[in-house]
C-alpha cells in the first residue's frame, strides 16, 4: 500500500521545508514537489500542517507494578494514549527481579507487551543485581536491540543497587556497546528522612517532596557520572527534576565526558507549589522526583536549548486517584509514585518550547524525537523523515488550540 | 536541465542515509529511492560517496586591499578555489570608506565581484562611521538581503569604531533585524604595544604576535558582548582564535544573550611556534588574529563541539610571499595580515573534527554548511539538502587521500 | 604623655583577647595583662569595650570640585565627622587637573588639606592625562609615600581616560610599586546613553540609574582587569557595585592575577528602589555608580565573605539637597553625583557583617581597617593594635544602640 | 617562673611587627617594646628571628594500629620528633571500635598518650557505627573538649561507614556545635577496582595508586558536602590530594555552605611518578589518598592562597621499611598506609610557601597554626601570640639552611 502526504511543511531536527512524502508500505520511499499521485492507494492533504517525525517517548512505566497496586495504563491503552498525542514509540523498561537472567526479565514484559501495543516499543533493561552471570548477557541483550542499562539509586531493598553494582554494570555495559541509565537520588540519605517524618508523624503528601530535596538528585547525578568516569563508561541521568543535577551534566560534558540526560515534562511546567493543595490533592503529584522549588524550571529550559540535556520525556506512570493513589491517605510513604504524560507531551512541549520559550520547530522535533532516536538506537529507523525511514509521520497543526482533561484522554 | 545523484550517502545536519537525488535546474526537485532514470539528462553515480549540501566559507576577503596592496585571490580566482575545494558560496565583505553611505559601499564591491564569481557569493557590510543619514539604511540594506554589519575593534585610525559607534550599528542592526559581526580586539592597547616593540627594535615576523597577545582578543570579545547587551541586540564574534574569547560568548549564551562565533581551520591546525621559523618564513603565517599559543587549540574544537561556537570559516585573505608579505622584510607591521583557506577548509575540517576528534558527519555538514546558512540568512536555500532547496551539492570521497600544495592550488 | 586603656576586648583582624593597652604619646608601647597604672597619664576603663584599631576609609572626597558646585564637607568637617564615626584615618583623591604634573597635584590638595585635619590622611592620585614627562614622576611620587593611582574610565572629557592611558599608567605605576584604582565604568556606552534619554525628554533622578545600567560596570571592571594583566600590574576596582563586576574581580583572582577591590556601605544596603520615590527625592541618591538591582546586594557580601572584595569604603562625597542636589532639578545629568558615609560607616559595616551576615569580629575589623592599611601601604602603622603601631585606637561598645540622623551628624 | 623573648620578629595570622615577650609561667604575659629584665628568671634573645605561635598539627596518628602493624611512631618519640619540628600541639584520632561508646574510645587512647606526650595534644573522635546509644554522647564528648567527628568512607569493613551513618553523626554532631572531619574517597569502587588489579595480578605499589583515582576522591568530598547540606551541619575534608576535591570545597563555600577541608605536606611536593621507583622503594609513597599527577599540585596551592583550603596537616603515619612497608612485599594491599611528615612540616611549607609560592609570613602562621585553632577549638589559647595565650612559641630563623634525613630525625 502506498500513500502520499502532500503539501505539508516537513520539519527535522535540521530542516524545514515544504514538499509531498511517498510512503510505501511502512517506508518513505519518496520526498519531493508535486510528486504524481496516480497509482497511489492514499492521499492525504497536509496543507497547512507540520509535518513530523513521530514522537519517540523514551520514559513509559506501563502496567508496572508498584507498591502494591500496578501502574493504572496497560501496554493496550496507554499505547493509544500515545498514539493519539503523536507519540509513535515508546521506550519502556524491564526490570528484573532478583535471580532472574537478563534474557527471562525482557521475556516477561515481551510477554505482556507484545500483544497490546498499538505502536512500536522497546525495553530499557532494569538491572537489580549483578552476579557472575550476568557478565555474558550484556552483549546478548545489546546484539538484541536493547542497549540501555537502567539502575536505580533509590527504593533501598525494592531496586536500588550500591556503588560496586553501578560501576559493574557500567563497565559491562560501556563494553557492550551500551548505554547506563540513572535514576540518580541518594536512596540511602532519603530512607533516613522518611523515617524521621514518619517519626514525627509528617504523613501528608507534600512530606514526599520534603523527603527527598533537591540536594538528594544532585548527589546522585554526580555520583553516577563519577562512576562512569571511573568506569570508562557513557552515563544517561533520567527525569533531571533539578537545576544542580543538570548542573553535573553540564560540568562532566565540559571535561569532555560522555554524560547525557532528560527531562520530563512535569518538571518543565509545575513547581512544587502543587503539594500545598488541601484534601489530599496533592497526592496527584507524588511521583519521583517530586516537583521541585520554582527556581529549578528555566534552568531545566536553558539546559535544553544549550543542549545539556537531550531531550524530554515523561516518565508516563499514572495512578487513578480513587483506589490507587488513596492507598496513601495514611501516610505518604504509601502513595503509588507516578504520574501521566504520554497522551500529552508532544503538545506541551511544542507550546513550552516553542511557543513559550522560542525554541525552533526543529529544536522541537529534535526533543521529541530526534535526540532519543539516535540517543537509544533507532536513528535512522527511526526520528527523522528521510528516504528510507521508517513511514512514523505526524501532522500536527500549529494553530489548533486544545483543551485536554481527564474526560477527553485516552489514557485509563 | 535534470540531473539525478544516485546511490550516494545523503549527509545533512541531522540526517544520514543512502538516496537518489533529482536535480531540475537549480533545484532540488526529488529525493527517493530507485528514482526513474527515464528522461533525466544527466546521471551520476555516486556510490562510496558522501551527497552533501555545498559548503559555505562566511569569511573571505577577495581583491581586499590592505596595506598598500590588494589580497592575492581576486573574485575570479577566489570564488574557483572555492568552487574546487567544494565551497558553493562564500560571504565576503564589502566595507565603506569613510564617507560612503551603505547602498555606495555594496554597490562599488558588486561591481568588482558580479562579473567574475564563479559560484554564489554575498556580502557583509562593514561599518567604519555611523553618521545620522546612516540610521534609515540599516533597514533598506537588510531588505535587499544583508543583514550582516562588521565592525573592527582593532586597526585604529583605519577601520577601527569606538564603543559609541558599535553601540549605534548594533543598536540599528538589531532594530533591522540584523546582526552584527565583531573583529574583537583591543586595537588601542595593540597600537601601543606595537610602538613600544617598534621603539625596541623588535621588527621580525613573531612580534606580531607577540603585539597582539591572546588577551586582547578576550578583551574586544567580552567588551562587544556587553555592548550588544546593552544595545539589546544580537553579536557575533568572527575569527576566535583563543579560549578566552570563546569562553566568553560560552558564559554569555549560559546567560540567555544571542552571542555568537566562529573559529578559523589555521587555529584548529596551528599554533604560534610556527612564527619561530627563520628566514622570514613567520610572514606567512602573519595574520590577524595571529597564531595562538597550543593550549587554545582544544578549547576551541571543544566550543565546536559544545555549540558555543558555531562554524568553521577560513578568513581566506592571501598575499604573495613575494612582493607582498615581502614588504614586511623591515618591520613586521609592514606586513598584509592574511592567509589562504578557502579552496582547503571543507577537507581540513573533516579531517580535524571527523577524523580527528569524533565529530559526525553531521556535525561536520553543520560547520561547514548548515550553520553558516542560518546564521547568515541563506537557508533552507543553502544549507541542506532537502526538496526545494538550490542544487548546491557536493561529492565527497571519504576514502580518498590528497596532497594539496601551491603546485596543485587553484588559488592565485 | 602616656594612656593606658584597661580591661578592654582587643579586636585585631586575627585576634581576640582581653588585655591592657599602655599608648606613649602616639604610638602602642606595651600590650599587657594587669599592666601597673603608676605613672600613668590617663587610665580609660574599656570593660564591655571593644578595643579595635581606628578605622581607614581609603575613598573619600572632601571639598571635591564637580559639576559645578563643591563637596560639601571641607576636610575641617569631613575629617571631625570621620572620626566622632572611630574613623581615624582617610584617604582623598588628588585629581590632576590637565597640564598639570603629579608632585603639583598633590601640592595642590595639600594646600587644602593640611591646615584642616582632624585625623590622618593620604592621598591618591588621580591621573587625567599620560605624557611622557610623567613617566619619571611615578616612581617619585610612590617614594613620597603615594602608591595609588586612580583613574576613571567615566565622565568622557572630564576626568575619563582612554585603554592607552590606562595601559601607560598601570605599566608605569606597577614598575614604580604603585597600584592602580579603577572607577570602572564604560564612559563612552553611558554618554550616549544619557544623550538618548535626555532627547527623549527622561529627565528625573531615577534616570540617572537607567543611563548607567550594571552591565556599564561590569565592562569597565573587566576591561581594566585585562588591560592590567597585559601591562602586567595589580588593580584594585574601587566602588564595586554589581554581582557582576564582583565576579570579574573573582575570576582574576582565580587565575593567579593581583586583582582587587572594593564596595561601599550604600551598595551593601540600598537598592535602586529608592530613585522611585516622588518629588525628587531620588536626587540624594544619585552618586555614580547607582544604586542597583536587589539581587546585586547578596552576592556583595559574600564577595567579602569570600575574599574577592578586600574592604568596605564610602565613596564620601556628600552634597546638599537644598542649593546643590536640586542644581538638578531640570535634569539628572545636572545633579552633583555623590552622597555621605564616612561618620557611619564602622557602624553600619559593623550591623550588616557582625549581626546580620554573621562575619567574626577580625573580619570586621579587617574589611574596615587592617585590609586597607595592607593594600594601602600604612601597615602595621595603621590597621592592627600592636607593640609599635599608631595608637590609633576605638573603643567600640557593641551593646549600644544609636539613631543617627541629620540633626545629628558632624558632617555638614 | 618567667622568661623574656626580646627583639624578634613577632609573626601572627595578621600581624608584623618586633617586640619583645615576656611569659609567666605557661601564658604570654605582655608584649611590649624594651620590656624590662629585672626580676625575670629567663632572658632570650630573639634577634633576627620570627617569633611565631607553635605550629599545630591536626591530624596525627601516633601508634595506629594498621593492617596487623602499628605506625612506628608512639606517643613518646612522636611528639618529640614534633616539638623539634617547631610544632607545640598535634590532634590525633580516637577510632571507635564496634560495640564500645565514645567515652571508653576517648578513654582506650588517653590511656596511651597521657603518660608519654612532649606537647599538647587532643583528639578528634573517629565514629565508626552509630547506635541509639551514641545519640547523648556527641554533646558529651563536645563538652568535653573534643568537638570534631571523624568519618571514613574508604576502608569497607573496617572503619567505613554508609551515607545513612554520615548522616547522622553529621546530624548529631552539627546539633551538639561540633564538625565532622571526612576520609573522602568512594570506597566501594574502590575495593572492585582493589579486587579487579589482584585478579590481573597487578600487585606493585603503583597498583596502590591506580586502585583509588582522583575521581574517588571528589566523589567522596562531594558527595559529604552533600549530606552535610541535607544535615544542616558543617563538613570538613581531610587531607586533600586532589584539584577536584579542593574544587569541590570550594563550590560549596560560594554556595554559602560551611565546608572546609586542608590539604598535607605530601600533596603540595610530590607526584605519583614517585610510584615508579624501582625495587618496592614505591612502597614508602604508600598512604591514603596516594600521591596524585603532577597537574593537583599547583591547584591546591592555589586553594590555600584562594582560602578553599584552610590549613595544611601532615596526616604523620610512619611505618619502618624494613619490617612493616615490606608486609606488602607480594602485593599492594598489604603495605601499611601511612608515611611521615610531623618533624619537618613547619619548614617545608615555609620554603613551599613563603620561598615559593610568595605567601606572606602572615600566611604561612595562619597554615601551620592559626587556622587550625581556630577550626578545631582551641583559638586563643593556640594559633597565636597575644597577651593571655599559651606560650607556645616557636623561635624561627629563616635564614637558617637545613638538610634533614633519617638519620637526623627525632621520629623513630
Amino acid at each position: 500500500m502506498t500513500t502520499l502526504i502532500q503539501n505539508g511543511r516537513i520539519v527535522t531536527a535540521a530542516d524545514e521545508y515544504t514538499a509531498d512524502v511517498l510512503i510505501d508500505g511502512e517506508t518513505i520511499k519518496t520526498i519531493g514537489h508535486k510528486l504524481p499521485t496516480a497509482g497511489v492507494d492514499k492521499v492525504i492533504d497536509a496543507s497547512g500542517q507540520l509535518v513530523i517525525p513521530g514522537a519517540i517517548d523514551p520514559h513509559v512505566h506501563m502496567e508496572l507494578p508498584f507498591g502494591g497496586t500496578v501502574s493504572s495504563d496497560d501496554f493496550f491503552h496507554g499505547t493509544r494514549a500515545a498514539a493519539v498525542g503523536g507519540t509513535t514509540s515508546i521506550i519502556d523498561f524491564a526490570i528484573q527481579y532478583k535471580g532472574k537472567t537478563f534474557k527471562e526479565t525482557l521475556d516477561d514484559w515481551h510477554r505482556r507487551a507484545d500483544p497490546n501495543c498499538a505502536i512500536d516499543y522497546g525495553f530499557h533493561l532494569g538491572v537489580t543485581e549483578y552476579e557472575p552471570r550476568h557478565t555474558a548477557e550484556f552483549a546478548e541483550v545489546v546484539a538484541h536491540g536493547v542497549p540501555t542499562f537502567k539502575l536505580f539509586l533509590a527504593y533501598p531493598g525494592v531496586f536500588m543497587v550500591d556503588d560496586r553494582t553501578m560501576f559493574r554494570v557500567m563497565q559491562s555495559a560501556g563494553k557492550a556497546g551500551g548505554l547506563t541509565l540513572i535514576h540518580a537520588e541518594n536512596g540511602v540519605v532519603i530512607q533516613e528522612m522518611i523515617e524521621n517524618l514518619v517519626a514525627a508523624g509528617k504523613l501528608e503528601p507534600k512530606y514526599h517532596a520534603q523527603s527527598r530535596p533537591p540536594v538528594t538528585e544532585v548527589d546522585g547525578a554526580a555520583r553516577a557520572i563519577r562512576v562512569a568516569e571511573l568506569a570508562g563508561a557513557p552515563v544517561f541521568i533520567v527525569h533531571v527534576s533539578t537545576a544542580g543535577a543538570a548542573e553535573e551534566i553540564k560540568r562532566a560534558r565540559e571535561r569532555g565526558l560522555p554524560a547525557f540526560g532528560e527531562t520530563c515534562t512535569q518538571y518543565l511546567f509545575f513547581d512544587d507549589s502543587k503539594y500545598d493543595q488541601p484534601n489530599f490533592e496533592g497526592a496527584k503529584y507524588v511521583f519521583t522526583p517530586p516537583l521541585r522549588p520554582k527556581e529549578n524550571i528555566e534552568p531545566l529550559w536553558e539546559a535544553l536549548r544549550l543542549g545539556y540535556l537531550q531531550e524530554v520525556s515523561t516518565d508516563h506512570c499514572p495512578f487513578h486517584f480513587k483506589g490507587q493513589k488513596e492507598l496513601g491517605r495514611e501516610s505518604f510513604t504509601k502513595i503509588p509514585n507516578g504520574g501521566p504524560g504520554v497522551e500529552d507531551r508532544l503538545a506541551v512541549v511544542y507550546q513550552g518550547a516553542v511557543v513559550e520559550h522560542g525554541f525552533s520547530l526543529s529544536q522541537w522535533v529534535n526533543l521529541t524525537s530526534t535526540a532519543s532516536a539516535k540517543m537509544f538506537g533507532m536513528f535512522p529507523k527511526k526520528g527523522t523523515i528521510a528516504v528510507g525511514s521508517d513511514a512514523d509521520i505526524v501532522l500536527f497543526d500549529p494553530k489548533k488550540s486544545q483543551v485536554r482533561s481527564a474526560k477527553t484522554h485516552t489514557s485509563k
